[in-house]
């Protein structure tokens, strides 16, 4: 009866992360690669994570007053040549729709939504009193990759969320690209248990259309970095290029300031990375399809007692989403390797003999502890595990995160830091030939320049001041 | 100061009704036109109708075991191509990417998903126990029309839902390709407060592919009926077109029954129609974004007192969603204006006379009936005015519909009937060149065949015994 062989992951995290990786998705079932080149189908259990992200998100940004719309999926042609580095910027990666009507222009497919939102937003902002303007969708974006496709990290299709919104003043505008970007660093480590290192791109790094842009960070297990969100201050260039105006206070003509801000599917790719194992999906509780699965021990003449002190438990863990697994065809120890796979944060064994004591053998994903509980304390206790796994993995995860964080004060510091995978803390000149010199060099990148950090000393690249203190390394 | 000259919709439902209906949308600030042909920008007020439309469905298809998922944009050409009747159906409404690999094949935008998802079914489905399979996804569809686009109702993408199931028997394929168009009919009446007439397709107006189609129509009071969602039994001809098959209890090879179903964004199109006026838009309290407005009336030196009773009022009705509109540029009467043209059920008047006896002046969006409440009864009362105005568009929508379907006997009285823009109820002999006939004769589609009518006497067409009922009707 046993069908073990079937189960479980063939490569250890340590030895080929990329290969252990496609397989945890794959077995995990949060993903698979489609039919289509460079495309992926997001399964159940990884649309269920997402819908957790939605659901979190999509109520925080409404408390700050952002509206949902939907704007389409086509944007013509003449939009993307608005914004000059914007449309430099986007060139390379636009799909195009073959179809045209004799009266129009070629649409491309939207790879983010800028032109033709603030098209609208030309006409929807008159009068200082229609901003601040504050607006979001959440929608399919189309990147023609050429790169090698990797579930939820890289797909010429994705799913995100992006917020755009105009405001009067600058200093709005400043706030609230910080704000947005405060927002999703409490979601990486709120729901997601991921540390992130949030900050300012470099000039280099910036979104093509940006002032400036500032974004979350995340290192994962192989020393590539993952830019996990955005929120870019956008200034008036875009206003400029659609011609956004509004009648201030005073009267005058004024053009708004604006920011835009997303995060995609590829926070999923984020989590499993950072906190799965050799035997398979780590999920954070929060953001987990399923809390707890139930496995009823199924002994000849116990199974009934067995199976409705389950239904019992289950009942009492309402608050939870719980599963149990009364399957026949498959031994307990194939079920826990199952479970343990999928990444559900708590298995509980119902056994007969336990039960006698009006216990269950609680188990948790990820440490593997064991431990017996009193069926009477079951909603308190899963409460308080879940809780304590949600936090114990963003712990662990961010001493992992501040141990990779390697001073530097040479290029060949840098070069060994790199080579370690791990992040080189540089302190820099700001100049952007240096920050070349480390790309050229060592292949990294520069990640953001973290907020709060004061920069001491010489660029170790050119040997003049620092000015700023920037993060180097691989990237996804 | 009065703006009144910027407000108001400026034609009768009665005098034209299309173009009433678009300025009822724009005006009320659901969606309007976008610079790219053919598509529309949902606006936040409409996209919060279909939010409220997406909670409550997604919660019913849970309940039924649906699970959602996310599948590619892209379709492959040579998918389109497996089920013959599936690809003439849809061929001439395919837009295609003109971007392409080398080694792939071309790929189009998806008008629907079966066949990208059937092709997953066939690496999913492996065993009896692998089912049923109950898949749903919430996504952007494209359709290239090349009618005149109207906003909801025809435009080259919308928003819908998806479900695509397989089951081990044929019964249970017939029993829940009900089921879910039951739910569709549940949800009109519900929360859309939506009469419709379910029944099954005739044959020639059946989904390509399908081996039947079960529809919920609406009928608009232009006389055009409204296809509102759609349920497919598709047999085996997608099983065998993408080789799916399971090994069943009996240890032989099967095929499995599938089904798929869908609503779209078309529905706020047609509550729309149905419930506005010549105000502006209505909408049932139960997909409003907003139930109630407040409007605080500010005399010079009560402003203060009244702005304060203004959101103790909201506070108070914190089960709802409540908007004041305190704004100073703008009389009161050019308020109600405005709030009755985006549709707001309720208009709670908030005076300084009032507050003296303790009330306030409610005020029923669609009939106009004011009310005097007293302050401590508003939760309750307002409760209790929404669901009458629920019921209420209910139950005259309903009226105006059973008017509506005439008993007809003869190819002349089809006529006048669809003249008069109503519904022609024929008793007919199930062959399509007589529907054939009405079509070409008339201008009108069959819209279903009701379920639970038994068919009498004659066909009217070809004089043989008639064997059902259908229904026709102009349609958009």
């Amino acid at each position: 009866m046993s069908k073990k062989e079937e189960i479980g992951i063939t490569v250890k995290k340590a030895d080929d992360f990329s290969e252990w990786y496609n397989e945890v998705v794959i077995k995990g079932e949060l993903a698979e690669h489609s039919a289509v080149k460079g495309c992926m189908v997001i399964k159940p259990s990884g649309y269920a994570v997402w819908e957790n992200i939605q659901k979190y998100f999509d109520s925080r940004i409404k408390s700050h007053g952002v509206k949902n719309t939907y704007f389409p999926l086509f944007i013509p042609e003449s939009f993307f040549k608005k914004e000059a580095e914007h449309a430099e910027g986007f060139k390379p990666e636009v799909a195009w729709i073959s179809n045209r009507d004799e009266d129009s222009e070629r649409v491309a497919v939207r790879p983010t939504s800028e032109t033709i939102m603030y098209d609208a937003f030309s006409r929807w902002i008159r009068s200082w009193r229609d901003m601040p303007l504050r607006i979001n969708q959440w929608c399919n974006i189309v990147r023609w990759e050429t790169k090698a496709t990797k579930l939820f990290i890289r797909t010429r299709e994705f799913l995100w969320q992006e917020g755009h919104c105009a405001y009067e003043t600058a200093e709005e505008a400043d706030k609230e690209t910080l704000l947005f970007l405060e927002e999703y660093s409490k979601m990486a480590k709120e729901i997601l248990a991921l540390p992130v290192i949030t900050g300012r791109k470099t000039d280099s790094e910036k979104f093509a259309g940006a002032v400036y842009t500032t974004s979350i960070e995340a290192l994962m297990p192989d020393g590539k970095s993952i830019q996990a969100g955005t929120s870019h201050n956008l200034g008036q260039n875009f206003a400029r290029a659609f011609g956004i105006s509004f009648l201030g206070r005073d009267e005058k003509k004024e053009l708004p300031h604006q920011i835009s801000w997303g995060v995609s599917t590829r926070l999923i790719g984020g989590i499993v990375m950072t906190h799965s194992d050799d035997k398979g999906l780590v999920l954070p509780p929060k953001v987990a399809p399923i809390h707890a699965v139930i496995i009823p021990i199924l002994f000849k003449d116990k199974k009934e007692i067995v199976i409705d002190a389950a239904k019992k438990i289950r009942e009492s863990l309402s608050d939870f989403s719980v599963e149990i697994d009364a399957r026949e065809e498959y031994t307990p120890g194939w079920k826990y390797n199952y479970w343990e796979m999928k990444g559900v944060p708590l298995r509980i064994e119902v056994g007969p003999r336990d039960l006698e004591k009006e216990e269950v053998i609680v188990v948790r994903r990820g440490t593997g502890d064991k431990v017996a509980i009193k069926i009477s304390h079951i909603r308190k206790e899963t409460a308080h595990l879940l809780d304590s796994i949600q936090k114990n993995l963003y712990d662990a995860a961010k001493k992992r995160l501040d141990e990779r964080i390697i001073e530097t004060k040479s290029m060949a510091e840098i070069e060994k830091t790199i080579g370690d995978r791990n992040i080189a803390k540089v302190n820099w000149c700001g100049d952007g030939r240096c920050e070349e010199k480390v790309k050229e060099k060592t292949g990294a990148k520069s990640m953001n320049m973290p907020f709060g950090l004061s920069a001491e000393g010489k660029c170790p690249l050119c040997h003049k001041d620092s000015k700023v203190v920037v993060y180097f390394a691989k990237s996804y």
